[in-house]
């Protein structure tokens, strides 16, 4: 929780950047609303849980817990905006939301109930909604990037894999190396003219020359973007980072960024070390660095040093006897136990330089990483080959419906299918005459397919 | 939402100084544990919304929604907690809870989804306990009265009206004049033992004699607390300074403090007064004051002064051309309607003399109307009659059970029986022989009785 209130912290704030508002909507839905908005709310039936008893009391109809919001949020939608003047109009809420996943669940990365925030924005043009939709993207690749240290690729979902009755569906890919598998980090979708078609939200448009003249129902469709990240987020940080002594935290999310611990050798002087103890951690707090003191005395410092090294603390730093006279502390990196000694004159500089230097380099390392598990295929018995070695694939496509289905039955086995990833915006050049990898039909874009979570 | 999120900022700031951490804990509880918790339970029973189906699949068990958290937290904490060394305890989370009330539901007083925040800790000694309700109870009072301006008393519930398998409840109580009910604005619980007990929480005590000896099964059950408020807080406020034009926002919980206003006399340099507007916004805003500009051209002055109005905006600011003239702007408190034109060289000063003073009347004028309905009552006769006047009734009491349950029989009608609010720490004297108004017996306490919410 204290990672999600950092992130949070930041989006938050550039989210009221760009005028968004605070909203909070009802956690139900009334099965009528279900009932109407079929062609989005099929796309998560199998998935929502249903209210159907109060008290001792059957309800007259079942009232189903939100999976996402856009049925609950668009009717107001609708009784809200009249004209023009009433747009855009820019709604996210911090909530958590139930889908009842059978499969697989894996904590943080697949649960039954989770956070995230959902933005929900209403536009007059299409133009606003594209940009919006793009500025959202960014803001989510920083999170992943800049914050988690987690490598990420931007691009469009293909028709099989966006939203549920959106237009189209944007989103950051992480992958996990260890897994093979690609993962889903956030999206940012375009529902186009679709939902304000469902739930009828009309504006008066300026802009129309018939509505100018006061033409009868001459009223515009709204355009309207949602958007949302999870708390997922943490979960592919651990799976980015971890390794088998426990979490490895960035240090831009990391709720404590320094651990101290004394180390009392025979005859030390205890008091004088915590003394240095404790000015070592208020100078770093002074400083806008989170740092901690572990002063208790039933723990060895061998535990301690185990025991925070499995909470992902980025830096250890660690005092005795020996320090005290040098007037030095010693300093651990979490990431690859480098260990270094410091004047404790330098402490802030060399602390924050560490922390920075962390930051860059789990990320470096897990681009690495990331990218050495991409590989490029042309032809289906490449692809095949790539499944069954768990790569990131990147492969010429056709962007047919039918054809991914039929990738998707042709690879089923006990881990899962392959699929579509995303297309990825940073496109390699597509020579002409390229043709699918699935189809032999010729190629209109590049995608990243691979087993997904 | 703006307004909960500057009362969060607040709240969590301040618990965080207290070393609570941020939790989140599922929204869901299984049967098993609500049928195994049933001395609490029960008080939540006919309120509880019940998922019995999820997909197109009857579920095995009903799964309840937390109507309140304790029974989703304390089997964890019966894991987590071992010795003296884990506690304190100490959780909060931010949420929604639901409650199926379907008698007279109310926005934001009485609604079957709200948000609150709840606290969960959990201490070595009753002493711990005892000091931390207190001091909660106290930030919950700043809430209210520093910040929605809105009087309450502090006091501890009776046993009828506290918390369902709790030790005992104190509770911030205010009163709302135009209707005459009391109404329950937050609660802090010292849980004693009661849930130690249910939930089997149990420590090893280093100051128990029996426990250093290592004696078998010596170990002691914790003390915990349980402390909530809700967006109940945000409805007491809007029904305590509330008038006919609509809302009256206190400046500390304004979203916005300050509307700017152009007049666009005719004739007037337009581009001129937009200019200074938007200068006055700016000043004020890099001041910490939260201002914005109505600038929009297709409504009137009037129209604009009536919309802040029944938005509550405590202060307007109109700037005509005269006024450009004149170096001065026209100042308009929303509480009172006082105009006042200030030099625009000293507005940021005078704005926040004006807040500060706008925020203390709010309160003391509140308080004023809440005492005048305070009524001091002393047999029977004088509380029928203080209850169909509508009175908030401090009456001597025998402080028991039976009593009140008959109190509330005798007394229930077309608006609700009377009851007891809390019995105030702030008590007057209970001369020697006072009896109880209701039962004749010897008074234990004062209490206030009244209609509530």
């Amino acid at each position: 929780m204290e990672i999600w209130e950092l992130l949070k912290e930041f989006f938050d704030a550039e989210i009221k950047k760009l005028k968004l508002k605070s909203y909070y909507f009802p956690l139900f839905i009334t099965e009528n609303v279900v009932q109407k908005k079929k062609d989005h709310f099929e796309g998560f039936a199998p998935e929502v849980a249903w209210v159907t008893k109060t008290g001792n009391s059957e309800l007259e109809a079942p009232i189903a817990i939100r999976p996402t919001s856009e049925t609950v949020m668009y009717p107001y939608f609708a009784k809200w905006i009249r004209s023009h003047r009433n747009l855009p109009l820019r709604c996210n809420q911090w909530c958590s939301v139930v889908r009842w996943e059978c499969s697989n669940p894996i904590p943080l990365i697949r649960s039954r109930e989770f956070l995230w925030q959902e933005g929900h924005t209403v536009f007059a043009t299409k133009e606003e909604s594209d940009e919006e939709v793009l500025h959202i993207l960014e803001l989510y690749r920083r999170i992943y990037e800049e914050f988690l240290a987690v490598p990420v690729s931007k691009g469009r979902k293909s028709e099989v894999e966006k939203f549920a009755g959106g237009l189209y569906t944007t989103s950051v890919e992480a992958f996990i190396p260890n897994t093979g598998r690609g993962i889903q980090a956030a999206t940012s979708n375009c529902l186009g003219q679709n939902f304000a078609k469902m739930f009828e939200i009309f504006f008066e448009d300026e802009n129309d020359p018939a509505q100018k003249k006061k033409e009868k129902n001459k009223r515009s469709l709204v355009w309207q973007n949602s958007w949302a990240y999870t708390t997922r987020s943490i979960g592919v940080m651990v799976m980015t980072h971890g390794d088998d002594k426990g979490l490895v935290l960035p240090p831009r999310v990391a709720p404590i960024q320094v651990m101290v611990i004394p180390d009392p050798l025979e005859d030390a002087d205890m008091t004088a070390i915590k003394e240095v103890c404790e000015t070592i951690v208020y100078t770093l707090s002074q400083a806008g660095i989170r740092a901690d003191l572990d002063a208790r005395e039933n723990y060895t410092p061998e535990w301690k040093h185990s025991h925070w090294e499995m909470k992902g603390v980025p830096l250890r730093i660690e005092i005795d006897v020996k320090d005290l006279a040098n007037k030095q502390v010693r300093v651990v990196r979490r990431d690859n136990g480098a260990k270094v000694d410091i004047p404790s004159t330098d402490l802030v500089e060399h602390v924050q330089v560490l922390l920075d230097r962390i930051q860059d380099s789990l990320f470096e390392t897990a681009k690495q990483k990331r990218d050495a598990c991409i590989e490029v295929v042309y032809t289906w018995d490449e692809f095949t080959a790539a499944v069954n070695d768990k790569k990131l694939i990147l492969a010429p496509w056709c962007d047919e419906e039918e054809v991914e289905k039929d990738v998707r039955a042709r690879t089923e086995g006990d881990l899962g299918s392959a699929k579509t990833l995303c297309a990825p915006f940073d496109q390699p050049d597509l020579v002409e005459g390229t043709v699918c990898f699935a189809s032999g039909k010729p190629a209109k874009t590049w995608s990243f397919w691979g087993r997904s979570y």
